[in-house]
């Protein structure tokens, strides 16, 4: 049989071939304002611990493929026992693995939008069907639009990011239990910058067992080591970890993630840093004439401005790299602003009075 | 709608529902011969070389999710465009990719069996169809039954791992470019143990738009840091990288590749011990009565003994840990053991002569 006119990318899943990759803009600032990341350096009584730790590790060996240790501190810490609790390679991976593993029955994901892009393209690419469903004028759930929705497509899945990336608010828990109630689908809230907001639903697993919360070390110091955690029942957890890839935590990554959650309390100085200029900041943005802050419960803000594509050009030649969200039409004008330190805070605020948008 | 009675464990994928995770028995033993790692601790020039290059990574910041710079001394020191090359968390993370996007028209995957388990286990759970060839009474490829089955199945993908895992042997390249040139699907050969053969089908890819071939650091003394690598075409490399999840090369991994890949002739010493004392081994096993040692192109060996179970638990208590096969029905009564360090070995062999199989 000689194929030499067949091409391999016939055989490429339609679902792929029809997307683009997700791609982050090669631009270099000295500012980043962008990747809602910690703009602090490491503690350097932190850093101390995480070298001596890493001196002592043995590269030529695998990781351990339960990551043992480094669960059993979560644990610890967060008080939830450890049949519940899953790792994933940044919760970019924990959502591919729940997307994978819940779409036996309508193969529905239901997401609010606007809201982190992730959770759409991974269920496009494993071709599970996106039912979205809109939030409302200050970006908050709309309880009877979604409950609605739900009788509609039955989903298997639905995300909810609390607080929401990138509009900045934390949805109440009434609404979220009133989604939960109204489904037998698996309901993640992810909690990714739960640590600049202060109230989280992980109490609600032991109640509701379709409820998975997720977290991550990316917002609070840590996103070079990418560590995504999911907390649910050990049921959930036992069929989403049959999708997981065996060594999906390298040994660095367990490694430095046990040192800094077992000393999570040397991070917290940074948080509340954070909150405070992002008090200051709004209320310096509010006075700022033709822009709209949206008021943040996350260490950034969405901004409504003018000309969106023109505010990023010109922060970027002030060396300033902000995020441009709009290409999104539910989000147009719309910047997302990530909360840096003083000065860096005090950089973008000086570049975005200077801009007249004429 | 109240769904109190359902439970989210109805929403699993069938697939998933239906297999056990891929697990690794926790069994602690002094002597590790189980896993195919490099016996050796890492060279000390490279050690300082590592560490001063891990105390300048900003923890706070995401990795360059395009790996530009681990990407360009890929390409320089394998002389290969940096278009066809892409970057996994493992291999594993590379082969579930693959089967992610190469399921366009048969949804086939090919696999001979007995190789690597990770390439039918991730077809399931992603719900492709795994075809499975036999291996002849040498661990050859049959071309014909595999000529044929592709006339029957026309695969989307085939997986072949030359060397075999966990048979050892190589495959011919003749053998290979018969495959190749018998299908239009992807032909994939991994080439994890390729540095204790020697030889390789890179240069094939030029010629032959549907190969693409997978290395690893795991075997050569860096499977705690987890980087697969695949070449390719770029026109395969451009499909399978949008299911690419954006960050999926944490930082710490990515300067430890390139200070890795930059010196790698550090790490040719190590090849050398190890195929000679695979030699030596082998000739040592061929004297042990009952026992037949499959001939190796690997860092490992592939051995029938009397009573699989026995010799795994005799050699645990031995405190040497090796792998038990026999659970697979094609390869009854084997054990695999990873070739150590000479006294590694000589503390194998010595245990093995002493197991009495009555």
């Amino acid at each position: 049989m000689s194929n030499s006119k067949d091409s391999p990318i016939d055989r490429v899943n339609p679902e792929v071939l029809g997307v683009n990759s997700y791609s982050v803009p090669d631009i270099q600032c000295s500012v980043r304002l962008d990747g809602n990341e910690s703009p602090f350096e490491t503690d350097p009584e932190l850093l101390n611990l995480i070298s001596e730790e890493i001196s002592s590790i043995e590269l030529n060996r695998y990781p351990d493929p339960e990551c043992t240790e480094l669960k059993k501190i979560i644990s610890n810490t967060y008080d939830f026992p450890d049949e519940g609790i899953l790792l994933g390679n940044g919760s970019d991976e924990l959502i591919q693995m729940l997307i994978e593993t819940f779409n036996g029955k309508s193969g529905v994901v239901m997401v609010p939008g606007p809201t982190f892009s992730m959770y759409g393209l991974t269920s496009n690419i494993l071709g599970n069907k996106v039912a979205e469903t809109e939030l409302d004028d200050n970006f908050d759930l709309d309880t009877d639009d979604i409950i609605n929705k739900i009788k509609e497509t039955d989903p298997d899945l639905l995300f909810f990011a609390s607080p929401n990336n990138p509009t900045g608010n934390a949805f109440s828990q009434d609404k979220i239990i009133k989604v939960i109630e109204a489904t037998s689908g698996v309901v993640v809230v992810d909690e990714a910058y739960f640590d600049y907001y202060g109230k989280t639903v992980i109490p609600l697993i032991q109640k509701y067992k379709n409820l998975v919360v997720l977290r991550t070390l990316s917002k609070i110091g840590f996103a070079a080591v990418r560590l995504g955690i999911l907390f649910g029942s050990g049921e959930i957890v036992g069929q989403v970890n049959k999708t997981r890839l065996p060594y999906n935590i390298n040994t660095l990554s367990q490694k430095i993630a046990e040192i800094v959650i077992k000393n999570e309390n040397l991070l917290k100085k940074n948080y509340k840093k954070i909150t405070a200029e992002r008090e200051r900041l709004y209320s310096e943005l509010c006075k700022i004439e033709n822009i709209k802050a949206y008021p943040s419960d996350a260490n950034f803000f969405l901004i409504k401005v003018p000309d969106a594509d023109y505010c990023f050009k010109t922060m970027a030649e002030n060396d300033i790299l902000i995020r441009n969200l709009s290409s999104n039409p539910k989000l147009s004008g719309c910047i997302r602003v990530t909360i840096g330190t003083i000065e860096e805070n005090n950089a973008f605020l000086e570049a975005l009075s200077a801009i007249s948008f004429s």
